[in-house]
């Protein structure tokens, strides 16, 4: 397993990963398999989306924000509710196909670590299987 | 790895592709293992629900569109952001086991491409690993 | 595959089952690999997420009630749509590195099985592939 570890600078933040994912995938020298991003936190998560227009990512955070709001009715006394919720719902880890000897993804695919309770210091686990 | 091709014909829409999984499992004579479905598209999801009444799949693409309206307070150009939502909160893969030679799910679980923003041609990536 | 099976007590409920998986890891002997929970119910769920303060599975399963509320606009006739969509949000599996001969977590990270249309009697899948 390789570990990641990554610094990120807002409350909320998209943070691309993608590159060192694949480099990790092709240092493996996997044919065919799977690659596994993990993300050992719980105020955090890692999704795909497009890796083109920026505004995507924008309007993703701002809906989840939308969506669960930073002030609420929590009762959890760390008072970051709101970033456990967005960790269940984006889910806390992406799996994602190797084939012919490099990372399967479409074209406009990113994998982004998520950001819900920064700044703070992160690590992101990869774990590759060969099929 | 195995690719599915499939064509939507509505906005939303989910379509069943447990068939097409199965067989790929079958064929691939796996014992024991994973199987994965995995969504080259930032726009589409897939996901696991009840394959006996379609009023189900009705009620959480209602839901979705209810959460994450197509026109919202978005800044992406493109106009499809509900779409991208949608897919980072649906999940762009799905991971079944296989167990004694075929895929193991529920009695009731189908296997769903989610369409955001169709209609569209779109493809599904199949990997399997044996156990 | 292995099986765990659980007995819920209430419509909305998260079942701690940390212990159960990380068990059936220790017993694998598995040195490097990725351990799979899957669920083969469409009413319910599995997450990650914080292990310590139980509010946060309460602040969790109150904001999934606020999205989707159990009476809501549905059409399916068993009434129990919010289940099926809340099963949707959160998913049905969770992947989990096997590293060093264990269960690799972050330090606050709990594995819950997610009852939505409870109380009920569930079952676990957890598969294991070795790496």
């Amino acid at each position: 397993m390789e570990k990641v570890s990554i610094k990120t600078h807002s409350r909320s933040e998209f943070i691309d990963i993608t590159q060192a994912v694949s480099e990790i995938v092709q240092k493996s020298e996997t044919r065919e398999g799977m690659c596994y991003v993990y993300i050992p936190h719980t105020t955090a998560g890692v999704t795909i989306n497009e890796n083109a227009d920026p505004s995507v990512r924008k309007d993703i955070l701002n809906k989840l924000d939308n969506i669960v709001p930073w002030n609420g009715n929590y009762t959890h006394g760390e008072g970051n509710s709101a970033a456990h919720i967005k960790s269940t719902l984006v889910g806390s880890s992406v799996s994602i196909p190797i084939s012919e000897g490099r990372l399967i993804r479409g074209i406009w695919q990113g994998i982004y670590f998520c950001e819900f309770d920064g700044p703070r210091n992160r690590e992101v686990f990869i774990q590759i299987i060969k099929g």
